[in-house]
């Protein structure tokens, strides 16, 4: 466990440290910073958190959140931690601060991290929460609600609310030591979970009408038109979860959706649910992916395109697609 | 702690047992009597599920789910457990083996449980799943990953997947020691909460389609009718869920989902999200219920009782409802 103590003699070393959360700020690394700025603050140090993006609308009820700011406004400090990301590239325009600082840590939970900063705090967790988790107490700060509060959207975002196979008992023990603090549970989860906007929710249900169902309900289709996300008053991002609902349906072995795109393309997501290799399926159409997740770019039409996807989902399942 | 030291030694004193799980069967009887049951064939026991009503489809990937029966089929035994039921009545038909026993147990986290059983190990938790993990390790017994399984549902579906305000930090902590066993946590939770079928898909889709915002989006009402229930193939059961995926709306405060029923009346669902209280609306309407929660029945059509609704609604939200 050296990496923890480098990590906490470096916060307690330092006494004006920036804080870098990665570019497309999510739930861990937006989190994660804004614990760790809460604890320093505890510590009486003064801490900025920087990131190249605003604070998406679904993360502002998280305490501290006012706080971020983007790197051309970051005073310059000597001591910078960047927080969840994998590598440099994550920090975007925040590369800048990194270079410039004299002291430089890396906290995160990433496999694929390089371990670019001269003090690396990098180990396989759930989320890079619990080693924020584990910094804190390795500080003896004491976890108030509003540090709480940031740390368990920091894990509950990351591990799928307890649910991805990223989630171990050490997850749950810190999570059990975060609830400690007497946070509110439900209001947190209404806030992460349970907000959705009207067209949002209007778009998946289009979605979810639109889909077709085909070899014995073993393979689910359906496509969105940028007529209906107009129609909708949606966004082409509204379109995130869809292809997870067509997944959910108890027969389906295979899921394609395909979205109409502004580029005048069609972009495929796939999914698989147990052995089915969907991968195989976006490679013959120069894609790529996992096996139980994978997509593809594709020409118009749509239809077109849907009935081509049909056919190799067929050729998948019926074990014929060499 | 008597109340679990009872449990225990009634569980070590006997050796034919029988496990009542109570009616309408949910995951935290299910799971906590198949834990039970799992944990009792460890020690060598005689062991029995009874209920008086099968395995609803969505439990059936259970460990030891095939094991269940109903009271008709029970061998009489001298000792009987109740597992989750808050009174004799939840036990339904399997009373008549509850009063033939000589020996009871009623393990339970029912507030309003009234201890209607020789032994009781009645105590507040998330789940009786925790309660049954306590006896489990109380007993020293191992965990299997069958066991371990059991408990998890029971402890997952009764939590709302630890997002409700039951889940303590003990909760927490009970679920990383479930977890430590290895089970499959991906898979439970696709068994649980990502599994649905096509017709009930549809429904929600359509329920969605229907909603209409009013009142500057803080109000959202939609109805279902028998013909919606007809086109999508599902059955009443299946509106289940519909009026939660409207309360989530980011802008709606007051929800309302009227269904057409079978026997000509229309059922109404209500539900607040912070502070409008909807069982005002209900008990203005004949029904009752919760401040975040309520319901009542109304005449059709559905058109006019949904306009009443609104009306009522608004003046709910303006304060002028007395």
């Amino acid at each position: 466990m050296g990496m923890l103590q480098d990590a906490a003699r470096f916060l307690r070393t330092h006494d004006d440290i920036l804080l870098i959360a990665h570019v497309s700020p999510d739930g861990d690394t937006l989190g994660s910073c804004f614990a760790l700025y809460g604890a320093l603050l505890e510590l009486g140090k003064h801490a900025q958190v920087v990131c190249e993006d605003p604070v998406p609308a679904i993360y502002r009820f998280l305490p501290f959140s006012d706080q971020l700011i983007p790197p051309e406004q970051a005073s310059p400090a000597e001591a910078v931690v960047c927080v969840d990301c994998a590598d440099l590239a994550r920090t975007g325009r925040c590369e800048l601060l990194f270079r410039a600082a004299k002291a430089t840590l890396n906290i995160d939970h990433h496999s694929t991290n390089d371990h670019y900063a001269e003090a690396n705090y990098v180990q396989k967790a759930g989320a890079t929460g619990e080693l924020i988790f584990n910094v804190i107490n390795c500080l003896k700060i004491t976890l108030n609600k509003n540090i709480a509060s940031c740390l368990y959207v920091a894990i509950t975002t990351d591990t799928g609310n307890f649910s991805y196979s990223n989630t171990t008992p050490d997850t749950m023990r810190i999570a059990a030591d975060i609830l400690d603090t007497g946070i509110d549970l439900p209001y947190l989860n209404r806030c992460l979970f349970r907000t959705v906007p009207f067209p949002k929710l209007k778009l998946h249900a289009l979605g979810v009408t639109k889909a077709k169902l085909y070899d014995y309900g073993r393979i689910a289709i359906s496509y969105i038109t940028l007529e209906d996300i107009a129609s909708c008053g949606a966004t082409s991002e509204d379109t995130e979860g869809i292809i997870d609902a067509i997944r959910d349906i108890d027969s389906v072995e295979v899921a394609a959706l395909l979205r109409e795109s502004d580029d005048g393309l069609v972009r495929v997501s796939l999914r698989g649910k147990t052995s089915a290799d969907v991968s195989k399926i976006a490679t013959r159409l120069g894609g790529g992916g996992h096996k139980l997740a994978a997509g593809c770019t594709m020409s118009p039409p749509v239809a077109e395109a849907a009935e081509q996807i049909l056919g190799f989902a067929i050729e998948l399942l019926h074990g014929v697609s060499e």
